[in-house]
């Protein structure tokens, strides 16, 4: 089944990643080539992938309203990973296992907003549940600014079975949960092999998702309204985590600390 | 000039803060007094704030589109308020400066954001300039999750001048920017009055306000795709920041770090 990719960063970056089989670019019929749209289409000719002009309401169709800016990419399915793929990119780097793991979250914005902060931070591998959560859609590419099209998924029948062989493989599961006696995240040395482990939108982690985790952590909060977005939580926790590894992989990183 | 805010978390916010005259609340006609819609309605009875129910039609044009979930408050202004109360509020919680500039920023959603993050790290006070910004409209308010209700916000002529007159109060400009050279932001010692500034979506820091601060730090990056949304990048500087001061103000910290 065909997929249609929207937005200039999603088109983009499925372009520059080639993981996907690239059927054709669709541009809106008026778009003067200039922006966005003569990056999409520089790089589409470049690739010898087919470009057609079609009209507005095409795109808005394909698009499923959402917000495609005049490209829109016919492409070939999401390739999910394995957790082992996740592990090899991992030992390939040669750094420690650096995994996100979401329990059911069903926000495409913050599943896409989750992806974009993982590529920022180096993360090797994102892992989901198949059932009853967002799979890489195109709106969770758009959202992600099609940082998703370059970063291992792997899409699992059971995220509790998908922890235990993490934990096989010696990665400790740390999941972001809420609660009085919980330590904050900065207390705890997250310079080791680990999977963050976010809870999904209202209902937070599942009782055996958070049973499996080797420890929780907690984001403080003071002030009145008390709770942040999924999205927002699980940026800081995976900045946190990075920064314990000293900003492991930034090539801008000042040598002197 | 009133104002009408909406969605469920926007109203219960601005009924609790109690800042804003309250003139009516407006529900679905067809709300079940259960839910969100019933905790908005016994709060209004509680203050003695009148109810209407009104036609889906009228929620959504009060609304201008945005999702109100039933309801709609009829307010006053809100009660911008100046520099001083700022620093005020910091001296009342004992507490060394700790505020948010907002440099031109354009979108609601990321000034909510970046709103409801400041109210959970304890942020004295946000400043905004008057003109070329967002101001704290309704959607801003629905997008903070109703946590600007609470906080102190100062919208000023200029910001450049805000900054110097933080500076004669012994308050640090700290710019979040991108480029090489700038060190990461945990490299610094965020545990001093400071005023963090935050550029715009795509802009970045205007000129003149980087010249103005006193110090630049960077969020480290690496991935492909290579850039935040600013309210992920403020979400993380000001958590790093609130970091700094141990967690000064979080009732949940345990008492041996």
């Amino acid at each position: 089944m065909p997929e249609f990719l929207y937005g200039h960063w999603a088109v983009i970056e499925a372009m520059r990643s080639g993981r996907r089989k690239l059927e054709s670019l669709m541009i809106y019929e008026k778009s003067e080539k200039k922006g966005s749209v003569a990056e999409a289409v520089t790089m589409a000719e470049e690739l010898g992938v087919p470009i057609q002009r079609v009209q507005r309401r095409i795109l808005d169709d394909l698009a499923k309203k959402g917000n495609h800016q005049g490209v829109v990419l016919r492409v070939g399915p999401f390739p999910y990973c394995d957790i082992e793929d996740i592990l090899a990119t991992a030992a390939e780097r040669n750094e420690k296992p650096f995994i996100l793991m979401l329990d059911l979250l069903k926000d495409p914005q913050n599943v896409g907003s989750l992806i974009r902060v993982s590529d920022a931070v180096g993360i090797h591998g994102i892992i989901i549940q198949e059932r009853r959560s967002v799979a890489v859609t195109p709106s969770v590419v758009n959202a992600s600014s099609g940082a998703v099209e370059h970063i291992n998924v792997a899409q699992v029948t059971n995220l509790v079975n998908a922890m235990k062989e993490l934990k096989e493989n010696d990665v400790w599961l740390v999941g972001l949960d809420v609660g009085p006696n919980i330590p904050p995240l900065d207390k705890t040395d997250l310079n080791m092999a680990i999977a963050v482990v976010m809870g999904s939108e209202g209902e937070g982690l599942r009782r055996l998702v958070r049973d499996t985790c080797d420890l929780l952590l907690t984001l403080p909060m003071r002030g009145k309204v008390g709770s942040l977005n999924v999205a927002t939580a699980g940026a800081i926790a995976l900045y946190s985590a990075w920064s314990a590894r000293d900003w492991n992989g930034w090539v801008h990183a000042p040598k002197n600390k």
